[in-house]
């Protein structure tokens, strides 16, 4: 890619472009966001017309806000009226407002209405995220008349491998695929060909539901509709796989105790960093404050039995560690939708038992490590150990109900991820530890 | 879908398969595996010929155990025979070999062999996870020639939007969409048509990375080949979306502290959740005794101050937190290719800059809360809130470098997660709290 930069230098043009041709617009876009913006605007100059949207389709933010600043008014018209809608408001949605009016002053008044009613489609909704660009047809037409409509009016479109058959008000009746079209005989109607029970969506639904239902059918598009049951767009598979990682990298990050942030990490400012996760350090730290109440309280157990706080750390951590195992797994299956609400009988069950056999084994070993190789007291061992015993108890129970109230409350079951459970499972841990230690020690609390 | 069962149980067989006709094959296969064994047995051979293979395809592994120990084996021979390749070994691989016997007994010869091939693929690997129903053409065949033979032979295909050109010793030449077929005048010879730069993958390459190559390129089918450049077969998008949640799922065990487990949370038995489960527990609690012993070291500092053990909880749960931040975003910056392991100086640069701002920040509200309002002596407060400070600082070094470490190290970064962080961060936290104690409060050690 190196050489086409050369030949672009030296003013061979003509040369520069068959060799972008033999180039995958993925790759070519990679080589922009590598080299100085000059060359970037005199590159993309060079693209074939058809390959440019495509590019530009795939650049990062910052070399498409350098490219719509460099180049001209009719340039700019050119890309946005060969980008694909979805792309096209992608784009817009991250422009300031100045740049959106002079991108959209660019484009004919048709798309013009187009894109002001997909800027208006809730964030995350199926509106937001589909294409109109899909290949429909009439139930009348038979094979071939569908074949040819696709020859005529195909190669614009996102994707032609299912084709969508609509009535005169444009209602949804059947979908059909590219596939079974070739497969089946010219003369037959299309009507008789189309499969009537299909998947939709409508126009609000939102994406992870959608991704949901990609999933579960094996889908390579869906169509949307509105109120009244028109086909108003559709969404292909490329733009799910993209909302998968997504949604998945938000949970990755509400779970570490941060609020979700899209952007690439280090394409985001270290003031944007800090700010996404002081929040939850700071409500965190003023509840371990609490558990840090509890020691106090039993201030004068702890003078007396100095050797119990060396103790505390590895309570605090095995309930910390038991509990955001469980609450990990029924977080994870909540969002795959392997968990239901209406296991959470279930789940804590099944959590309590893994709990009783992680709890013994955790416990004995501890016993063993501390009473026979550490010499600590007969009693102190076993209060440490039998609070461990029930920590991991109560760690699991609290980590496997927690995420499915949260749901059952409409929250993100993901806040109920590592950090908060640590913080609520080490006061109980604590607790249970000074309570057990006062008991069994015979000590003055 | 209750209809259909009542129709069975009155033997109305033609009605009810009628009706199942019309529904879609994985909403059957989520029916069955709600009604009892013997309603399965006798709804799975009521379903058309050419449905059974699919909605089998979608069940689970209890319920096809239970058809293939139920049906006779002409039955098995022809569920086998219509699943696609990928189905059948993704079958195959979790059968006890008795069971794979009589399955590979009613299979044809060329089939079984095939079947033993992809049997001997590498877990994960390409081989494992393709196809060989593709649609092949060659290069001196014109447009019409190829339509032809898609509708002579693409019934049986997974998928005829993407078709493959192959020579005589079905060496890869090139790929070309249906689409491009269908929109191309029918006299223009398939060479001149088809891509030559095209993105393929060695049967032995990891699925992660093919993965990483539908997303990048906005892939729907890759070609797999062998050494020789020979194609072999495709990978669908359909197998990709779930191989993106395995992975994704993997990582959220892994970084929780477990050993990832590929089976749903409630279809594991107690017996395999614990055992994946107590490695870990264990490992994370003996290296906690040692930051209990640090604890011990400064029993004397402790038993002059007692109150210095109620801050122990907020640093450590701050320490940890504020390290797992960190450590999340860069594994997960790895995992999606956005962060490479040569960012290791600029991950560490910016963490040291995100830890001074929020560092500063929580150790100015710390300080705030316990000298004003819990009344703590200015000493032990300035001591409380410096520690707390530099433990942000080592927490989110720690955290930003250690995933890229484990990377160089050929490990998996997602092991270093909130689990190991809070451990090792633990440690340098109560060293770092008590010394400054003995320094600034002039305690004896």
């Amino acid at each position: 890619m190196e050489n086409i930069l050369k030949l672009i230098n030296e003013k061979k043009f003509i040369e520069a472009k068959e060799r972008l041709e033999k180039e995958n617009v993925v790759d070519i876009a990679s080589f922009l966001e590598g080299i100085d913006k000059e060359s970037v605007v005199k590159t993309f100059r060079v693209l074939p017309k058809d390959m440019a949207a495509d590019v530009f389709a795939y650049l990062d933010h910052e070399e498409r806000m350098h490219i719509i600043n460099s180049i001209t008014d009719s340039e700019i018209s050119n890309i946005i009226n060969d980008l694909y809608i979805d792309d096209t408001v992608d784009f817009l949605e991250e422009l300031p407002a100045n740049v959106v009016k002079k991108v959209l002053k660019n484009t004919d008044e048709t798309k013009r209405k187009i894109i002001n009613n997909f800027l208006n489609y809730p964030d995350s909704s199926a509106g937001s995220i589909m294409t109109i660009e899909y290949a429909d047809l009439k139930q009348s037409m038979t094979v071939s008349d569908a074949i040819n409509h696709i020859k005529k009016t195909g190669i614009d479109k996102e994707t032609i491998n299912t084709c969508y058959v609509i009535d005169n008000n444009r209602v949804l009746l059947g979908i059909i695929s590219l596939r079974k079209l070739i497969l089946s005989s010219n003369d037959i109607l299309i009507e008789d060909l189309m499969k009537k029970e299909f998947i939709s969506v409508n126009t609000l639904d939102d994406q992870e539901n959608i991704a949901h239902l990609f999933k579960k059918y094996d889908l390579l598009s869906i169509p949307v509709t509105d109120n009244e049951k028109r086909l108003v767009g559709i969404i292909t598979i490329d733009d799910i796989v993209d909302i998968i990682d997504q949604e998945n990298t938000e949970d990755f990050q509400i779970m570490a105790g941060m609020e979700p942030n899209e952007e690439e990490y280090l394409k985001t400012s270290v003031w944007d960093l800090a700010k996404h996760r002081i929040l939850w350090l700071l409500v965190l730290m003023i509840s371990a404050t609490f558990t840090g109440n509890i020691i106090r309280h039993f201030e004068d157990v702890l003078s007396s039995v100095v050797i119990l706080a060396s103790f505390i750390p590895m309570l605090m951590d095995t309930g910390g560690n038991a509990g955001s195992q469980s609450s990990t797994l029924v977080i994870r299956g909540l969002a795959l939708g392997e968990i239901k609400l209406s296991d959470g009988f279930k789940v804590m069950f099944k959590e309590f038992r893994v709990s009783l056999l992680t709890g013994s084994i955790l416990a004995i070993v501890n016993f063993i490590r501390i009473y026979f190789f550490e010499k600590v007291s007969f009693l102190i061992s076993l209060t440490v150990c039998i609070s461990l015993f029930f920590t991991v108890i109560v760690a699991k129970l609290v980590g496997g109900i927690l995420p499915i109230i949260a749901k059952k409350l409409k929250l993100d079951p993901a806040i109920m991820a590592s950090p908060l459970i640590t913080t609520i499972v080490d006061a109980i841990a604590l607790t249970l530890f000074f309570s057990l230690s006062v008991v069994l020690l015979n000590l003055p609390v």
